[in-house]
């Protein structure tokens, strides 16, 4: 069966998703802490291609060089027995109380100070792993009263920082792009860069933007009531898709993390048909890690942890699946052309047609044109019912 | 009373506000329409400084050359008698049938390039009326279904659009800037452009983007759960807020349109600061018209909508009131730096600094940093203070 | 293929469903309006069983009575030669301007009088045309503003109105019950009743309880973030699932009244298992009208509008195939058995304990038990891949 | 001034609030534990009138009897020797990972007996302390899966619980009501019971409902995009406000019990009005403690942590203020009446009027009821303007 996960999947899993130790704002841990070497074998056995981690995932905070050293050799020793991976590496500037304002954008200059020294050590060890991908979730840069950060200032800082980074990757000649990860809100009232959008918005300002693109995450974009598909689309359009972590979210509520179409089905369905046949000749819009940045809900031990990263890649190839024969069925081609799904790829002037022309053209029957059924629910139906395996 | 309007206040209406006649999708009309001559007079009368419009608020849709400019006449005639200006013009392409599945992006090329005709003739009536601003709202660029529309396809066709219009305008040497207004949903299950970062990412890709801003809505960006205030300086930081739609609205929902301030208060507080007293030297961060989008309620009468009208203006200037008792308030400014607010202007490196010398500085006291306690809560407990007038 | 409708699945639609013109906010009616006696046929033809409607959709609001009549007779005759049933009526109370501030609870005595009146006088319509279940949608009954509307003085009124009504009925002697339909907001901007909860509350308050139930649809609680399964769940357990209106929504935002499926398809996955096997004895929980309320996108034209009607009714069947073939799936048994589901229905006492005999019992070992894991996400990778026909 | 807080004003806060150390999903605690003696004077200092608690609060999860007494003696000689009373105890059945997956209603029979015992037990403890209500949040009594808990089945336990618990009340002649206390979602995925509405109907099933009322809590109320006011509004109508939550929240996302009035305050306002001036005579509504159910945002320090809880009653008394001009103010009055807002209150139907009577009333003149103007949006800015302290 195609739902058999292999690494030419490419699919790799944060250390701490399947390492999440199940803490939540009104709970205790319900597990114990994994092994991070652990994990790599678990991983590599169920299929996976990579690993991807925050500096304090491996590292604990405050550990001097020798202990990190020291870590960092049984985890590159594990990498190599398996042939995990570790496409992309991200810096945890959340977690310690001193972040508790942010970090490149908190209105204590020490803390921003701090912060830039842990992130470009920190691409070190990203450079060290192997890693292509620099993924930057700010998190705690935010707020949650309205005239308590000046958010064109902390623009300014974080502006300043990603300059800072992306010079550092240059002069020491590391393979290493950064991915900026949107998040509308939470663990702040409101946080910087709140989009998709924003952070591409952001990108245009920066020093190097052919160095910065993003990591849009699934969730993030649902809390905010936004299409995720349209949202990697644009991304795509802008050349920015660096990287993409895929979950499930039910709805606009807190931050879920669910396994992967556990949430919004269809639009989980849309999204892998645009990231597998979406390219301009039909191939692979994007050729990134399938990287799942997920939680293993509360409720369930190590074995619903491993159940659970499996549910994660067997749903993403399902949907491949049914996307492929989505794609392969001629009713769908003549839905397609129904609703003139194609005819929006072609220019609205002709070539080298001036406004002028156009102007001039003879008047559209308006009513005619306006009386055109788009069949849209019914390409849409053929959608569920391929979904549902039903075709 | 500071409550009173003046022109010198730039506060300007649609006329589709005040002329509303208050048909919702489950109801009909309880008003009957409005003569724009009878507007301009009313709002004149109350201290406007200005009108805008849809070609078709004025000049009904399909209508002839010599009936455009008879209507055009007699109207310019009310701006005339009154002082009134036009400051913004923009064009409706989503109420009639034929874009139904949007103008520009219209998976019907046909109604694309009706579309891009009738906005090229509205920059002549918008020139022609004296506006400085063409608003462009494609509140039905989108779609229901995740594949019937490529997004991708559909955001080379709106700056195909946009690009024609900005040529336009060149070529035709008119004082006109354009202005995007996102919207996340509404006609349409996802509106193409869904936020404030959305469109700034889009105008970035155009052929003339120092030509290209934004017209923001309150209601719009909060729809999506955003905050408005930080939209706003995000749209500031880029230098891209051209215009400005105020209303109000409460929470997530359909969009209310209600009058500025009777929606989330404290973020509105906020916004006034911001565009008031919010620029580099503590002066008015945007200079352009206070531009009213809202709609009178369905319940009221044409007294009823006057006197929704005249509370946008009132609610305005009652907040920017207290917005400068906030900040000439000496315990406010205290406050402000106990919270570090312009420490943030800092910027994190030392002047020359490099980051080899960031690296190399001495580590710093990690726990002592972290317990500082930054006073956002009592900080925003001024501002509701301030706000409630009681101090 | 058991996509194939016929009247023993009950299906039924509103006729302001398929004849929705697709007027909106923003737009313009779409389609012409269609004569309710063409919908009969198409609706008979296509294998629905039902057809639903307001006295304002079959007759023109202010018809005389020889008008009515005539009406009736020709809809009765189409009903009669399709053997198309009408299960259930309502009254419009929304749409006409007289409404504007509500119907059974609108500020003005003399509306709720004519809501009365206009109400009554349909319950003689719903007997004469044999439905069994009068629903009321009170979407008019809110407000936009806190302080315009005194909520405990509009619950009473709603009450005495629904008292009126249901006495009417029993004194006529008609098959009637009536089912309060919940939403949270739109048109208003927040609704009376808001959720099946507060419906369900006031309920209890009624002179007549058992002849009052519900008719909750999906969008309309999806609007409130709220768990559409859940809810139906708690309405079964209050004995008060009278009716049922089936669509779909993508998430909170306007009412989008899409095909049932075309939104939250897990949750519409879980709604059709509860329906069909979710009783005692695992048949079906609720045996009324599978009713669809939900509009043809505005993009459709006629084709469009029978395909979105027969959308609906394959989306149910393929549904319900799932949900069966989920249930008879022995490792689906075994998985559930896991996660407890079952033991959730044995009572936390034994049969005759008392509180003092629970006080008396050993202590539990809590870290032991709170080790379990309850593979909740295995379960629910299950139902997934049921409902994309993997297993 | 009045915003000077004095235990007339039956200020409350839970022990948990200003003792929260300021740990979220995404950090480690920024504050150190409080001893509860500490809060106990500071409160007093401050003016506040009561303290409550969750067992696990006051007493350690696991202590022994010794222990257990020997702290409540140390706490309740703070209360004597500060005057603050506890009129309210709640038991802690989430934090726990025995509770992973609910209490009352855990899919684990043994999880429930021993949840029930621990609710019992902490029934004596809220008796020996004086508590006249005893709240009940099920906030882990829910699912993040559709198919993985049997709701009806939950509702069954969820009873069998709170029965169990009257009656031990009602046997051991304690002087305590119960409260539930309802919540959309987070940190379940969907939590039973999830609106005002939902756990009023529920109560209409119990052995004892008139022991049984509701504490609502502002933010989770609109975490359902509900309106709060509304919502106590329905709690009154049915008798059933026992307690009250008092908090803040921004628009729908997770929990941010933010001090009350930093959220919606418009929807504050119209709150407090009810509360304080909504009764039949225009007396208090509600007569039971004001009570804080807020968090100290996680960037403050311990002097943060008390201006936010003076933040809070501060916040309160004045809109007491403004709420109690607003009501005196004849121009408002008028305004009320202009809106019918009053009329509300009257029958629809005579003293002894029929059914009958009305039928064959004089038809009203539709058109010119229809025209009236309710004159909603001036009252809204009258109330604006006395919030804003500009009237």
């Amino acid at each position: 069966m195609a739902a058999t996960p292999t690494p030419a999947d490419r699919f790799s899993f944060g250390l701490w998703t399947v390492g999440w130790p199940a803490r939540d704002p009104f709970g205790d841990a319900t597990r114990a802490p994994l092994d991070p070497v652990e994990a790599v074998h678990r991983l590599a056995e169920l299929g996976a291609y990579g690993i991807t981690l925050h500096d304090d995932d491996l590292i604990p905070f405050g550990s001097d060089a020798a202990t990190r050293d020291k870590i960092v050799q049984r985890f590159t020793g594990a990498l190599e027995s398996t042939g995990l991976v570790v496409p992309m590496v991200t810096t945890n500037l959340f977690n310690h109380p001193i972040f508790k304002d942010g970090a490149f954008t908190s209105n204590d200059r020490e803390v921003r100070r701090f912060a830039l020294r842990k992130a470009l050590r920190n691409l070190d060890l990203a450079a060290e792993l192997g890693a292509q991908t620099f993924v930057m979730w700010g998190g705690r840069e935010g707020a949650e009263y309205d005239l308590a950060k000046d958010v064109r200032a902390a623009l300014d800082r974080y502006r300043e920082a990603v300059d800072v980074l992306t010079q550092y990757v240059i002069d020491r000649g590391y393979q290493l792009r950064f991915a900026l990860e949107p998040k509308p809100n939470e663990p702040r009232g409101d946080i910087l860069l709140p989009t998709v959008g924003h952070a591409l918005a952001f990108i245009g300002s920066l020093a190097h933007p052919e160095m910065v693109g993003l990591n849009p995450e699934v969730g993030h974009e649902q809390m905010a009531g936004l299409n995720f598909a349209h949202g990697i689309a644009q991304a795509l359009w802008h050349g920015k898709l660096f990287h993409i972590d895929l979950n499930g979210q039910r709805s606009i509520k807190y931050d879920q993390d669910l396994v992967f179409g556990h949430g919004d089905l269809l639009n989980a369905f849309a999204l892998v048909d645009l990231l597998e046949n979406g390219g301009p000749g039909g191939g692979p819009a994007y050729d990134g890690p399938r990287h799942f940045d997920y939680k293993p809900s509360r409720t369930e031990d190590m074995t619903g942890v491993w159940a659970s990263a499996e549910a994660n890649m067997r749903t993403y190839l399902l949907l491949k699946e049914r996307a492929a024969a989505f794609r392969a069925d001629p009713e769908v081609q003549a839905a397609l052309a129904t609703s003139g799904v194609a005819d929006l790829g072609r220019s609205t002037l002709d070539d080298g047609e001036t406004y002028a022309e156009l102007l001039a053209a003879p008047e559209l029957d308006v009513d005619a044109t306006a009386a055109r059924g788009f069949g849209f629910v019914r390409l849409n139906q053929l959608a569920v019912e391929h979904l549902l395996g039903a075709r």
